[in-house]
């Protein structure tokens, strides 16, 4: 097929859809400048209308309530899918398929509970499937994974992926503000939803991994295979106790290829060098570190959400698509890792990780207390780095902090187990996980 | 065509030839699980032989003195060109598209003078020629600009894309010591050359640029139409001073649309603010900064050089080439940039870039001159934004230092002049660009 016009048709016509009509139309030049493709929007579907944006004026007889008049409509080439959700999309996507057009999605709460049987299905059909905009927004972390670090083994990945987990720690760590404080203003300001569950606990940034695990290791896994641990739990306390160790706390999404060919998967606050590139992302930035066997360690910085850098991602996809329809290629890039051609390597549970920790008691000012949670540390092979026991102010309690080397979360939990039955010891620890590979 | 098996043959055994042999051959298995094609490495090209390498064992009746046995061979269906140079690479590059093989090359030199005419042949032969390694080494950069921006215009690319010179300026920034001694350091540990002029005077990095404004903006350029200036004059003097306003100096590679639709090309020390992240890519890693029309700020970072970082970038080229070769692309993708298509943009000369600037005067200890100094500037709408005095110790001249308000460099430089015609003036300023823009 060789076609002088590609026909465009978007579902959703919210944030992300704005900003990707704004470009196809507005822009449509500067794209065949830059891709030597012509792209045409032909129908953008909203639920309700009337509707306007400011800022673009689509072409007449564009807008329409009704999604079959994208997914059935003969003219279309590529169905680009912005509505979020999951049952929906899914269907229409399905149904796009099976009429032969090539799917943009940018909906990875999609991908990551159906993006096995999607890729498999456009494999079939022989329509491509992208979905740069579903990770990171803006930047392309897809695309890499996918085609610059082929000549790779992945070792191990490490993201910052939620925007509005960045901000709020960037916010505390710079401010002095405590968590409650920063999520009303991240509210105020649109950065966090008014219900912040999904963000505030870790399991977009969870959905996100899934992705980024399946194009690094071919493994399909849900987000309640993993521990998935959010930033509810950080206080000022732990910003300051961190800073002085050396240390800043990022909610990062890790994902690690261990000695056995198995992965880790994990989603948590995390303490990262000062000094260190990743530590130094701040406000809503998105960054993704990949360490790969021959390019040793890279990574991507860039803004993660938002109208324009997430549309910037979706227009590079329906480019991308364009050319596959224009270039006559006979079949789309195999999706071999949501296929299960790479599904020899499993997922080892929390149990096996080997770390360093960062530990917060609060314990009664006694003495003996320190030898007492150093000596049930050392019988579950957890040596201990440092230590800093802040002199008592008017409590008659303290908060000592350790840093462990290198140990097995098994071990640690047994430990603690043991620790939280000592009486001197109120209450559970705080427990932050440390990744000093990230050193650059 | 549909081959089951794609023939690949490496002219040049040097560092990146030998890392990307070991990927080749040592790692095929890993590459058909990730790309699903198969390579096959026929030939390699070394002038002198025998030769052998540790890590690697190359298939018999692999290697061979005569480029020809590459360039000419029916069997071969991608050349490597890994020779460096520009003369000889060029000639068999042609050879090689005019025999229909498809080029991966790693060679900024050969590109930055003869891209455009490789490009058009390429185009018309209907082959790739995929480069890149040529620039930033491992860091997916050229694809991210061809492929992830292509809805964006480019507002502005601020790299840092020599690994030398930013080793040289980490290790003199961290410990102290001066450019000749970490000059003498860095030839011991192999990251500069015996003669270091490529590095430390800025043309290598010039050369990069090139293509980076090939790609971004469409326009031809060569090194001797825009301002190089290399690290050669940044003393430790320099270093400390920066570090006290608050900044940084990198030696960057930048290039900016400006209003007039015209590009700014330039290569110098440059001070950036000290907690951005451009300013914390430390030893010999490489950064290249995008700044798109939607996406935003952009950072990619990674090792610039190296046998297995580059060999990753050329083994990525190698599969996207096989990868067109089985799915039967009719037309590789154009390079509209290289052709003229966009050559509507001119560059726009140093006199007329607007920049802050920081300026260090060597003057005798006396009262008015700063006053003389400043009315001079003045004069020249060159406006103050801080000043420091250092106390004299025991010479006869002080320091001073300014950093400037936005100006242009042609009233810069006029000032200048003049300046340099006061008594009280010794020598030359030290004269560093600042760039503010880059704040994240």
């Amino acid at each position: 097929m060789d076609k002088s016009c590609i026909n465009v048709g978007i579902l959703g016509w919210g944030t992300v859809g704005t900003g990707v009509s704004k470009i196809l139309v507005n822009q449509n030049a500067l794209i065949s400048k830059n891709s030597s493709v012509q792209l045409s929007l032909k129908k953008v579907v909203k639920r309700t209308l009337p509707a306007s944006r400011d800022g673009i004026e689509l072409p007449s007889d564009c807008l329409t309530s009704d999604p079959y008049d994208v997914v059935d409509n003969p003219e279309i080439d590529i169905v680009v899918e912005l509505i979020g959700g999951v049952s929906e999309a899914h269907s229409l996507i399905k149904r796009a398929i099976l009429n032969g057009k090539h799917i943009v999605t940018a909906n990875k709460a999609l991908l990551a509970e159906h993006g096995s049987e999607l890729f498999q299905l456009a494999q079939q059909h022989r329509v491509s499937l992208n979905f740069e905009a579903s990770t990171a927004g803006g930047i392309p972390i897809i695309k890499p994974l996918q085609e610059s670090f082929t000549a790779n083994q992945i070792q191990s990945i490490y993201g910052i992926v939620n925007g509005t987990c960045n901000y709020m720690l960037t916010e505390m760590n710079e401010r002095g503000v405590d968590f409650a404080d920063v999520l009303k203003v991240a509210q105020d300001k649109g950065y966090a939803e008014a219900d912040p569950t999904l963000d505030v606990e870790g399991i977009d940034a969870a959905q996100k991994l899934t992705l980024l695990i399946a194009l690094a290791y071919g493994v399909n896994i849900s987000v309640d295979q993993f521990h998935v641990e959010g930033i509810t739990d950080i206080s000022q306390q732990e910003i300051q106790y961190a800073r002085e160790l050396g240390y800043v706390i990022k909610l990062l999404a890790i994902a690690k290829l261990t000695d056995d060919n198995s992965v880790e998967a994990r989603v948590h606050p995390t303490l990262l060098p000062a000094r260190s590139l990743l530590a130094n992302v701040g406000g809503a930035y998105n960054a993704v570190c990949v360490i790969g066997s021959a390019v040793g360690p890279t990574l991507f910085f860039g803004q993660g959400a938002g109208e324009m850098p997430t549309a910037s991602a979706v227009v590079a996809d329906i480019i991308d698509a364009a050319k596959s329809i224009q270039r006559g290629v006979s079949s789309p890039i195999s999706h071999g890792w949501f296929t299960g051609s790479k599904s020899e390597i499993s997922i080892s549970p929390i149990d096996d990780i080997e770390t360093r920790y960062y530990l917060r008691f609060v314990v009664l000012d006694r003495p003996g207390v320190l030898a007492s949670i150093g000596s049930i540390l050392g019988r579950h092979n957890i040596s201990i780095s440092s230590v800093i026991q802040k002199e008592p102010h008017c409590t008659e309690t303290v908060s000592l902090m350790m840093v462990t080397h290198q140990a097995r979360e098994k071990d640690m939990q047994a430990a603690l187990a043991e620790i939280y039955k000592l009486d001197v010891v109120k209450g559970d620890a705080k427990l932050i996980r440390i990744e000093d590979e990230v050193d650059f």
